[in-house]
C-alpha cells in the first residue's frame, strides 16, 4: 500500500492525487471544493477492503449499471450477496493492498444484456439457451444464467492506474420463474445445482473467449466465479460454486477450484439440520433470552454462512415495536452482554434491531473482537 | 460504579444480581437459559449511559408505557428528542455512575392519560385547560400540555435497588393541531414559546405536589423539564427550554434553570441564519464534495444541535439511489474521508446512508475522536 500511495503522489503532477490507508493520510483534493479534477481513491476503510475509483469527483461506476439489479429483484438478497462474494473471490487473487477496485468498465450494458438475453437469429451472442417454444416447466429451455457483472481491479504502473486484472461473476439460477401469458400467472422451472453449474461453467469459456478479444483484456488474469442464486422466497442470497483464475492470454478456463459455501437462516427449521450444531443451539440460548425482554415478543433470526463446516459470520436481525427510546438504548446495551455470552466468538457477527418505524440499533463485532460495539440511531 | 456493583454483587445472595461497566463483567445470570429470576442489570455500552433494570429476564417498561408514543405519533422526532433530552437533562442531576436508570414505574397510563386530558367536570385532575366552547383558532384554549413522562433513577441501599431520584418531562406544543368536526380538517392555534413555557411551569407545581402525594415519592429529589414540541412539519424535533431540581420534600418549585438548545436542519433555508456560519459552511463543502459522487445527486441533509452558539452534535442523512453493495462500500470509503476533512471536529457526528431499500451504510465519530468508523450493512 506504502509503495502504491508513492508512486502515485509522485505521478501526481500537477493534479494532487493519492491513495490512503486507514484514512491517515486524506485523499481529497485539496483544491477546489465542488469539483476536483483527476484520479481519486476513495480512501480505505479497513485494509480488508479495496479503495474505489474516483475521476473528476465522481465514482467510476460500472459501464453496465444497473443490469444486475433489475435481473436480480426477486431476491434483494441475491444482489447484494453476489457482489460481496465478488470481492471476496478476488481477494483470493487480487490482494488488498497491490490492487484498487474499480467498477466493470470493459463490458457495456448493451453487452451485459445481449448476453443474459437466449440465443436467438437476431441475438447470436445470447448465453442462454433458445426458446424452444414449450411452455411447460419441464420441457421449457429455461434462463439459466440470471446475472453476469464485470469488477476491474487496477495496478499502478508509470504513475498511473491500469487494469491488473478483472473477474467475472457469472450467477446461474436455482429457480427460473416465467410466465405462460403477459401479466400472467408465475411458473417455476427448477434448475439443479449440477446442471446450473455445468451450464455457467461452459458459458465462462464462451465469455472468457470473447473477453479475450478486446485488446485491453488481452493480457491481464482473468478470474470467473460461478454464482447460484438463491430463489425468491428464501431469505438468505446465494452462494458461489466455483472459481477458476485465467492467466494473461487463456482463452480456454483451465481449471476450476470448488467453493464449499453454505447459507443458513437461523432458527434452523424443523427438520432440517446446521452443520455446527454448537453454532445453532449458541443460537438458540441468545435467542431466547432476548425475545422475551419486552412485554411484546421480539422476532429474532439470523443469516450465517459457512465454509464446509466452520462458520464464517453472522448477520442478526431483531424486530420489534417501537415504543421509546429509553427501551431501545437499554435492550441494545443487553443485547451487548447476551450477545458476548451467546453468539459463537471467533467470526464477524452484526446484530440490527429495527421496527417498522425502521432500523432502531446496531452492535457489531469482528472476528478479532470480544466485546461488540454498539450504536443507537438517535435523532434531535 | 466499582462500589455499586460490589454493594450489589454482596446482596445477590442466592440471586446472581450484579450491574456491568463496559460489559467487562456480564450481568447475565448465569443460571437458566429461558428465565432468569431476581433483578439484572443491563449492561452499560459506555460511562455516559445509564444502566437499566431487568426484573426476572424481562426489562422493567414504564406504568405509562405507550402513552406518549400516541401523544406524539405527528412528528416521530419529538418523542426521540424528547426522551433523549430528559436523559441528559437527567445527567447533570444523577450521574451515569452512582444511578440506574428505570422507566417510571409511579404514574400510571390512567394517571398520565387524564392529567393530559382538559380539565372537566368528570377530569378534575386534567392539566390541559377547560374546553371553552370555541371552535375558532385565536379563541379556544389549545391543548398546551401534549406528553408527560417519568423516568426513575435508582440507588443502591442495603443490598438493593431503591429509587434514589425521579425525573419528570412536561412536553408543550408549539402548535395544537385540532379537528372542528370528526374526520374534518385540521386546524392549528399556535403557542407561542413564552406562553407555553409559562404554562407548563405553572403545571410543574401542580405536578410536583401530586407526586409528593404518594408515599414513596416524599423524600426524593424530583427533577422537572420543560421541553417545546416541533410542530408536525418539522424535519426535527423540539427542545428543552429549562428545567429544575426540587430538593426531598419540595411541594413547589423554587427555581428554574433555563435551557439555551436549538435545532437546526442543514442547509439552513434561504433567509434562515444559524448560530455559527463556520458550521454552515463547513456542512455545505461536505455536501457539495458528497452529492455529487454519483451520476445521480444523493440527498444530503442534517439535524444540528446548539446550546447557545455552540454545536454539540450532528446527525447527517444521506439518501441515495441503490444501484450495487460496491457503489456502497467505495461510498462510505469516501464519506470517512470527506466527513473527516470537512465536518466541524469535537461533537459527536453520525451519518446514515439510506436508500428505498432501508440503511445501507452508517459512520460515526464520538467528540473525542479523529476518525470516523464506518459500516456497511451487508447480507449473505
Amino acid at each position: 500500500m506504502k509503495r502504491l500511495r508513492t508512486f502515485i503522489a509522485l505521478a501526481a503532477v500537477p493534479l494532487f492525487l493519492a491513495a490512503c490507508g486507514n484514512l491517515g493520510s486524506s485523499s481529497m483534493s485539496s483544491g477546489s471544493k465542488t469539483s476536483t479534477s483527476g484520479t481519486q481513491l476513495t480512501g480505505q476503510s479497513n485494509d480488508n477492503d479495496y479503495e474505489g475509483v474516483i475521476q473528476s469527483g465522481h465514482y467510476t461506476v460500472s459501464k453496465s449499471r444497473g443490469v444486475t439489479n433489475t435481473q436480480d429483484s426477486g431476491n434483494t438478497y441475491n444482489l447484494k450477496s453476489f457482489e460481496n462474494g465478488m470481492l471476496s473471490v478476488s481477494k483470493k487473487v487480487f490482494s488488498t493492498k497491490n490492487y484498487v477496485f474499480q467498477e466493470g468498465q470493459y463490458l457495456s450494458s448493451t453487452t451485459v444484456q445481449n448476453w443474459l438475453d437466449r440465443k436467438s437469429k437476431t441475438n447470436s451472442v445470447g448465453l442462454n439457451p433458445v426458446d424452444n417454444g414449450s411452455k411447460s416447466a419441464s420441457k421449457r429451455n429455461p434462463i439459466y444464467i440470471q446475472a453476469l457483472e464485470e469488477q476491474d481491479y487496477m495496478t499502478q504502473k508509470n504513475g498511473k492506474l491500469s487494469l491488473g486484472g478483472v473477474t467475472v461473476g457469472i450467477a446461474v439460477n436455482s429457480v427460473d420463474y416465467f410466465k405462460k401469458v403477459q401479466y400472467g400467472a408465475t411458473y417455476e422451472t427448477k434448475i439443479t445445482q449440477a446442471a446450473g453449474e455445468a451450464y455457467a461453467k461452459k458459458a465462462a469459456n464462451t465469455v472468457l473467449k470473447r473477453m479475450r478479444q478486446k485488446s485491453a483484456l488481452k493480457n491481464v488474469p482473468i478470474v470467473i466465479a460461478v454464482y447460484r442464486q438463491a430463489s425468491n422466497d428464501s431469505l438468505i442470497g446465494g452462494t458461489f460454486l466455483a472459481y477458476s483464475n485465467n492467466k494473461a492470454g487463456s482463452t480456454s478456463v483451465a481449471k476450476w477450484t470448488a467453493l464449499n459455501q453454505k447459507n443458513y437462516v437461523f432458527p434452523i427449521s424443523n427438520g432440517a439440520s446446521s452443520p455446527n450444531s454448537n453454532d445453532a443451539s449458541s443460537f438458540s440460548n441468545f435467542k431466547s433470552q432476548v425475545e422475551n425482554f419486552f412485554p411484546n415478543l421480539s422476532g429474532v433470526t439470523a443469516q450465517a454462512q459457512y465454509d464446509g463446516k466452520t462458520l464464517q459470520g453472522m448477520h442478526v436481525n431483531i424486530t420489534t415495536q417501537f415504543y421509546s427510546q429509553t427501551e431501545i438504548i437499554n435492550f441494545t446495551q443487553y443485547l451487548q452482554t447476551a450477545a458476548q455470552k451467546y453468539l459463537p466468538s471467533g467470526v464477524p457477527i452484526d446484530i440490527t434491531v429495527s421496527s417498522t418505524d425502521g432500523i432502531q440499533s446496531f452492535l457489531n463485532r469482528t472476528a478479532s473482537e470480544k466485546k461488540f460495539s454498539s450504536h443507537v440511531f438517535n435523532s434531535y
